[in-house]
């Protein structure tokens, strides 16, 4: 059984509080709760959310030998931090980008992910789905 | 049993062709036999390539009540093509933006989608995975 | 009596399908009936749509000779379109560049016309009446 | 019968007496009398023109309730002023933008079009003729 | 007591009478008058209007020796006037720039501010308080 | 009496120390007692500094519920921190943005103002008492 | 004996009160003295001074079959307007543009001219002497 | 004998009867007679034209096996096509890239060339010999 | 005998453990200890490595008056980071840039530093050996 | 009398040989000798020109304590070069940027100026009479 | 018989000694030998080379009269010189641009080619047979 | 004992000369002598200057063989030379790239360096003493 770590970044703790309309008022707890439900015997699921950018790439670092995968939402740092890119790229862990909306589809500045060219690959733009998918894509992983 | 058409444009006929190192050895023909055993009861896939911008919209605006869903790789139209984007929007058929490789993550021109905007969402960098898990996001559609 | 040909390009077989909020719901095909009844008598209008770039381009060099201008929506490939730019301007009819919303208004990547170099004249934002406004505009030539 | 008010900004009082090989040798006086001619019975039409910024902002705001249109050439303000822009979006007349030749056609710092986003829609490139089919549209309002 | 003026750009005369859902249906008289009894006894306002760029000029120039200070609205001025910004530069008079919503909120061509690096400040995005915060802005003045 | 929140990001602790030409001697301990002075009876206020961007997102974030109004000066981050802006845009607690000097008047780099469009508004170049008219802003809120 | 205009633009009227240790403390009233005086019986030199754009544009059209040449200093508005070019493009009356100081060796969006295409010659960086350089060089006109 | 495709792109039917003072009056029938003549014995010349860019695709994909070498003027393709490019590196058959007139001679949109990174060699602003060059360049080839 | 800082940012904890065709595989660790020797008697060396932005800025501010120098690697925050540069402008203590390899050799969004406008100088490129040539820059400091 | 040193950049000795209706078909040595003529007893001219930019710096360099100014025409490095301007600004003969035509009104990498910013003047676009300007400037400097 | 110049500019007397893999080991001067004989009774070639801009200036000058066209590869001069391209544009000696590889598969900065507009025609990308191919087309020229 | 060859590009014979702020009073002689005594017994160093770019050129192609190392500011031409960069890139030689000021702390056009991409290593900001830290790297080499 592969070890997941879902890695969420600044401001995803307030989902299910935010921009419903947009994101749904599912919480992420409760939302986890369902994917560990469905991935059951397939992928032990861990959770981590933070803030600060440094505490991503501590996590991001420390992954090695530990975990079989990362689905990896930055958040607004996606488009703008060179240090997680660094870190993502230093170690040999499997990285999944994961979106809820299509960065691509929202304001420009946006449009740019300094992770993309880094990671496994990319899924954005399924709702909290995006989750399930990435960690489908990490299981995939042969 | 949904009903969803694989659309591929310029150049992925070569697919197992070209770039080995890069796409693999396997034909796209082949793939898709994979993925019909798979998906098999689950949904019914067509398959349709073209390398003309043209044919690639006739095909979107046809979808229209008789597919459930497109897995769509633009190819090289994606990055330059407004009449494909328009006619993604113009039709109700949810449309999956697919790419064998991260566009992201290759030369500076291909950094644009102009379809992910319209679409409802991308999944790229899997290699020929990238299509399963676009058939995975186009069932969970409910 | 002048003959003129309406020449539509990618997506525009869709008017009175899409986005009927912003373009309406009349068809195109009704709309022309009404515009033939308008001219009768000053002007024989024929009618092509094709959402392949190509065939925008023999129906350009095909003209001439034959009708005494063209009322040229080019739709998405208003924007990027070298080739049919090259196609207007190496035939001696007269193009006049249609749109039915003003390019100028909408996205960002639409606010370039590679054609209106090259056409007679260009006539936006008037709905359906554009088409109309175009006609009378290449009637008005003497 | 309609009353349209046909607002010329800067230089455009030279007319037939500059570029007389692009712009032709009729000065807009003569043209006029033509045009209220022609449109006699169908519209009533009121000139005005001015090189200041301001006094085009100043007939805008008090066009309301008085003009059922405005045909308006804002020339060399037409690429630059925030202004005039705003004078339109805040206006309910129906403004359409005209010019004699098309601005896409000429220097790069012509093709931005500052007004076209507010107005109704624009009509360029038809020599003087591009003010009879601005009228034409402003009549088709109903 | 000090002697403000309060310089408006162009179109704020129609303050309460366009987009009355962003700018709010009180006219700029009407706030005025609550204004000047909110500052009575502290500051002495004068207001002048003008649609005309080289106006908002001489007033800034005339303003010395008069004025302690202004409350300058250049409206769309503001993005592209290097000769306001001139006229602001080259007197001892404090001017405080105002706007009534967040320049950098609106379209792209509004984030620019001309005048911004040659104020004593800026203050905007509190609509019609603004003004009222900018009188204050300039009392503080010691 | 309403409740607010001073929050200052990065350096600002240095304030009165660094470039006392251009920021005054005045430490940030020191005005802000004066501030409390000025607003007893009016407003209550706190204090928080940290140069960690993760931190600032904490505070915005716990906010809601207990502080009527946020007077933030994100410092060098306003010039990059999507993840800020998020914030801003995810809790209902309005937001004022303050710059002791105008970051319109700095280099070209701090130009740009990321949390500009999700601010209640923007006061910016008055030294401190930029402070001081945000908290008015605040109180003004009805 | 050639009548020459020396037609100068916004904020040029604080000439010798402004900015004194760049451009001196004479007044352009006084230097045109000594100008007249210098150019007796060669040059007839009149003067005219707005911060009106349109009215910069109303003189250069006027100024055929009147005036041999203008001297033209434009101030801001030489970086943005396209109606004074187009103005000078109009007529036939030798225009020398004149800067005080080098406009390319200010702040960046001072370095584009709108009208050095259109004049006859540019002359700039020496101060008031650049006036004086400039009815040389139009005297020089044979 | 070698076995070489000329592939014509976009109205390169109409060379000799469209701007013939830049193109020269030859057809390229006539000129292809000539090359044949030419290259008698040393190469056998196939002559391939389409509007369609993807119909150009089809015969580079199409050549492998079958053709030694491609002489391909894609014409106005040659600027935009990410499709093209891609099908040029798939291939392994050598592809010299031709132009008739210079490329970087005309206008700025025309400066790049899309395939010219993937083709063996690029010729270009030797008018219709430019093919001949193209097909010497081919049988250099050893 | 001076008291210098080494400063390392994200992921240079992984020297030695990541691209180590790039870096070598010695670890920080190691070649602090071959510093500390080569030094022993000239330089006094600490050394703090932290992934978290805001850690850098404190340890900048925290070193007046108790380091004589800083050699810092900001690593992927070099490129970004506005609150780094204001904290090094802030403090007296002069901070040497050092990079491992040459910023300006490898991806585009790296060429851009932040810090060197503020810092005492840059030295990048040399390996490892970076770090010993900015101590000895520091120590030249007379 | 002043000395001063006429000082020709690269394709400047063609003078009256190339472009002739731009530049005329009088040669640099036949228009010297008539300068020399224009300004006997006023100046001493000398006349160097070179195709090679180390010669332009070589006697730029030398000028000092021999020239009273130079009337440079640096041609085509005018445009790209820091090493020319490094060394008018680093010393202290007065030198005079002149261009035979406005390098404002030609293609746009002629636009810039490298040398304007560090030269006392520029004088531009009134053919080989740009120098005689140049010098009657140089004359002027007490 | 023709008389051809083989100007070569900067580094390019290194061909055969670096990038070796890219190049080629032959040297220019072998190479030379090989080509006179290929073009024995055909052409008379003379070859020069240098690093120095200026000379690549003189030698176009001097060829007027002497060389029926040069086969020039400027180097890195290519894609900054206006200095070469004024020199080209002002003699009347057929020039053909020649490059090993092709400029525009190479560094970005290497894309623009600031003669390309002057010369002739352009050849690149056919290894040490551009210049073959170039001396074929400038004997083409009857 | 390694052979180093210091050489200096356009304008750094002026050292000590000009901007005696910024760069001092002492002679690049004065200095030479400095570093000479410095490095007796473990380096001997050759010194070059010129102001002409095609040398500098000659000089680093002449040097495989002769010296281990260069420490080469090529001044004003660092920013714009592909030349020289070639000539770089081409030997076997490593070359130290030396500023007396940090590029980076400039004018923007001395942002970019043409040759940091292939030197060793960059070492700038530490005014001449950069030049004994370019040294001590160059005699790390093993």
């Amino acid at each position: 059984m592969k070890k997941i770590l879902i890695l969420n970044g600044p401001n995803l703790n307030l989902q299910g509080k935010r921009d419903t309309d947009v994101y749904g008022t599912q919480t992420f707890e409760e939302y986890n709760e369902q994917l560990r439900h469905h991935f059951e015997g397939k992928a032990c699921l861990d959770y981590f959310q933070t803030n600060i950018e440094g505490e991503i790439i501590d996590r991001i670092q420390q992954s090695v030998g530990i975990y079989d995968g990362i689905a990896l939402n930055a958040g607004g740092y996606t488009h703008t931090s060179v240090a997680i890119r660094d870190a993502i790229a230093a170690v040999s862990t499997p990285v999944v980008e994961v979106h809820i909306s299509s960065i691509l589809a929202r304001e420009e500045f946006r449009h740019v992910s300094m992770i993309a060219p880094v990671v496994k690959g990319s899924i954005m733009g399924f709702g909290l789905d995006s989750y399930r998918l990435a960690i489908e894509a990490l299981l995939l992983e042969n």
